[in-house]
């Protein structure tokens, strides 16, 4: 009986994403670890044995966890502290550059966001020709026989290894720079469609249209220009011809999108994409007891949380003594995330602390609001938790962010190289004011993002376990970005259109002077 | 205690959708009241109270119902037979024209459509004349205080009464006719995504792409000089000016689209876009005795299903004949939903009815094909219950559908006006044949149908309760469609930056020549 019962589970058993499957992981470092190390715990959860790639210079992914094994590709150690020197100078002189105003700082910032990546993407290709061109290991991922391969594509090393592997591929991703990736997510009308950096919203007038298109042309430039070249040279060496790292991200089975339509604009999107926005977000857990005590001691005004995400390691002094005596005009408690020298102006109220649980702390009840550099983890857990946000945004699409924040009602921006004690306080009483709109329309986005028929997690494992299950997702998928430029567009379609019109109307054209020259002969024999 | 206990659940209960609301239903009549009616009654069984709109002279729609409350709108009886008979000429005389070939008949088939379109659009536009402009009516649905519209955007009623009431709306809708609803489904690259009617796949060459441009000419067409203009007079009569019966569709909530990536080609689409294809499905249920004893009497061979929808009233007499014939030379049973006269060449294994479960015939495990017409009904519940399908197409979508089940493998397509005994009975053998494809294709499409995070019928209902609960869902809408079409398209933004450059181009060019002039002047003067 017990024999007969096992047997009839076995055969009930769904496929072979419930049986545990066999994950390969090619995370990206730094913020983007925190979202897919909640993917990596699930799946261990769940029985899938997952094995993650990482470099030896690694900051977050550790090459030892309960969650997964890990295979770590050795990176030259003196070209990942160059790496990290660079970012941190591209940061401080982005900083410095938006401090003056004018089309040549405008240059000058576009030049030194386009070294930081050139030189950024040269390093990962570098990595990815070393991992691709080590037989060996390349050998053995070949006998592991991974059922799939999860990567986010903010860097295609992951898309790479998929296609030389031969595996089905989803990508956990908020969007990719470029839209040019459209051939894969879906068309983006530039009238509607606020492009990466612009600052945009998805209404916009005439000359924020024109910059709409102005700014898709750098997009352009970007992809075709700095960061596909180290690539294209990988993928000549590695794959056969016609084959790049777009290519090998739109070929995708599947794409789990950061996304929540609360916070992005609205926009057209493809059937083999899954809303995942705000996964990492849960209820808030107990705070250490200390912390706990300075939440309580806030009182009937509550406590406002600061921190600048993990990519800042300090602000400059000047900007943290503004913040700091800000903070102290304040009826409220402060929990601020600050590294680096301590601001003289600190106010009693005020506590300084080097890492914080900020998800449990924006769930707390004493929490009023949060003042953030914008980077979308946060943004998420601020609107899970309806938390209105003060936004300082730093770089890259953090101001992006805090437009959306912004056209929801739900947020303020402050311009961080122009703060000045004055305008802050009365920002930071503006998001506090509950009479004000920021708190309620954040309630309401919380209302709208937790109302959901599956959670966001959930949705992520069923769809990672569907590829399994199925080996691909391909009938989701429309194979167009595989067609020629000219033939997506039609142009050859309309050319021979245009050229059959204008044929047509040449042929009229003469047989109409031919009878009227006919004619005009016949008069004349007629009048002689 | 209990008390604290009721106001506690009190407290706790979800918001309006799940306190049960008020929902007024514009339905189609028809095969699209089928599916309709799915959501009607469970709309009433989850306690929301639902009115039906239904017209005097309704076929399907009953007056008196356990699930609904029905309104019923005065229709001229004369009219309504009227319409019955455009109806029965149009397919009869479209069927007449499949027969002949060459340009002269595709336009006559053509011509002989609009003229059905035109006059049909004209008795419903005149039905919402006498709807909207009855103030008795409008004030009783006006005081009902509905939560919400929930309409089949074919017809243009539903969407007129949201916005007359000032509702949320929402479709239950497979696609619309005209492409130009793009502005709110997504743009639709033609070079990819087939035109209706056009019988063109997701992978069309160079003739193919442009056929497809041509009858995206003629969807424009049929939208702008037939369909719009009957409802473009009663938009006049009714609304403020700039609204139109596609604008007032174009601002629906949600989309709740029957459609599932299994049967459609993959597309852009849009974030408030619902897949529901197929939620009309369901296990099969027992089958009537005589039935079921039929159906047992096949043995191993099993039972062929024929139906040809609720449309068809009767195949004419000689391709009956035909396909008795083939039936007759099987050696399995055949089920065959027939209206008119019996065929004469009918073989013993042939069971005729006037009406069938056809859901829980496609279930029954005796059943190994199904003979269809290719509406999506029918596709849809193939497709649940693994059944492989030979397609007749009549009219309408049909041809497009099956067009979807021939590029999936999963069907035989031929013309029902050329029907031969000997090619109909090989196209059987074929789809019966368990080594050809077809069979093995239709059950994969099956695995991946049903293997999905939630049933569609839930999903639906979820989405409807969603906008009673939120009173809306416009976060989830681009307003794109409000647009100035020249702005839409960036025509403006383009024809500056060709004006421009141009203009840049001529000024460059003014200064060489005005140069090269000087330089020559100063040689000759040097010269002389």
């Amino acid at each position: 009986m017990t024999v007969l019962l096992v047997a009839l589970l076995l055969l009930l058993w769904p496929g072979p994403g419930s049986e545990g499957g066999r994950v390969l992981v090619c995370p990206v470092d730094g913020s983007h670890w925190l979202h897919m190390q909640v993917l990596v715990k699930e799946l261990h959860a769940r029985g899938h044995q997952v094995t993650v790639l990482r470099s030896s210079t690694s900051w977050y992914i550790l090459e030892n966890s309960p969650h997964y094994t890990s295979i770590t590709v050795q990176q030259d150690t003196q070209q990942s502290i160059e790496s990290a020197e660079t970012m941190s100078r591209f940061l401080h002189r982005s900083l410095e550059l938006r401090k003056e105003r004018g089309p040549l700082s405008f240059l000058a910032f576009y030049s030194n966001f386009f070294d930081m990546l050139s030189e950024t993407y040269g390093t990962v290709a570098e990595l990815a020709r070393t991992l691709l061109t080590d037989r060996a290991l390349m050998q053995k991922l070949q006998e592991a026989r991974f059922d799939l391969v999860l990567t986010d594509p903010a860097l295609p090393i992951g898309a790479m290894v998929a296609h030389y592997l031969q595996l089905p591929l989803v990508l956990n991703v908020r969007w990719v720079l470029s839209m040019d990736v459209h051939f894969a997510i879906a068309p983006s009308p530039l009238s509607y469609i606020p492009q990466v950096l612009s600052t945009n919203t998805d209404r916009m007038d005439f000359l924020q249209r024109l910059s709409n298109v102005l700014y898709h042309g750098l997009s352009l430039y970007i992809h075709h220009f700095i960061t596909n070249p180290p690539f294209q040279a990988m993928c000549q060496e590695v794959f056969p011809p016609g084959i790049n790292a777009l290519s090998l991200i739109q070929a995708a089975d599947l794409w789990l999108v950061r996304v929540d339509f609360v916070f992005e604009f609205p926009r057209p999107v493809m059937p083999n994409l899954v809303y995942v926005g705000g996964f990492h977000c849960r209820p808030a857990q107990p705070l250490p007891p200390e912390l706990e005590d300075f939440m309580q001691s806030s009182g009937e005004h509550g406590v406002v949380l600061m921190s600048l995400g993990t990519f800042v390691r300090g602000l400059q002094p000047h900007i943290s003594e503004v913040i700091a005596s800000a903070f102290a005009r304040l009826p409220q408690k402060v929990v601020w995330r600050h590294l680096g020298q301590r601001p003289s102006t600190l106010g009693n109220n005020t506590l300084l602390l080097d890492w914080l649980p900020q998800n449990d702390l924006l769930g707390h009840p004493k929490t009023r609001a949060f003042v953030t550099h914008g980077g979308t983890n946060g943004i998420y857990e601020a609107i899970y938790h309806a938390v209105p946000v003060l936004g300082l945004p730093l770089i890259f699409d953090q101001m992006d962010n805090m437009v959306r924040m912004e056209a929801r009602g739900a947020g303020i921006v402050l311009d961080v190289m122009a703060l000045e004690v004055d305008s802050l306080t009365q920002a930071l009483r503006d998001i506090l004011d509950e009479q004000k709109p920021y708190r309620d329309n954040m309630r309401r986005l919380s209302r709208l993002h937790r109302d959901r028929p599956i959670e966001p997690l959930d949705s992520a494992l069923f769809w990672i376990e569907f590829v399994m299950r199925h080996g691909g997702a391909g009938h989701l998928r429309t194979e167009s970005y595989r067609m020629p430029w000219y033939a997506y567009h039609n142009l050859d379609v309309l050319a021979l259109l245009l050229g059959s019109a204008v044929t047509l109307l040449l042929l009229i054209g003469a047989t109409c002077r031919c009878l009227c020259q006919r004619l005009c002969r016949t008069r004349k024999v007629k009048l002689q």
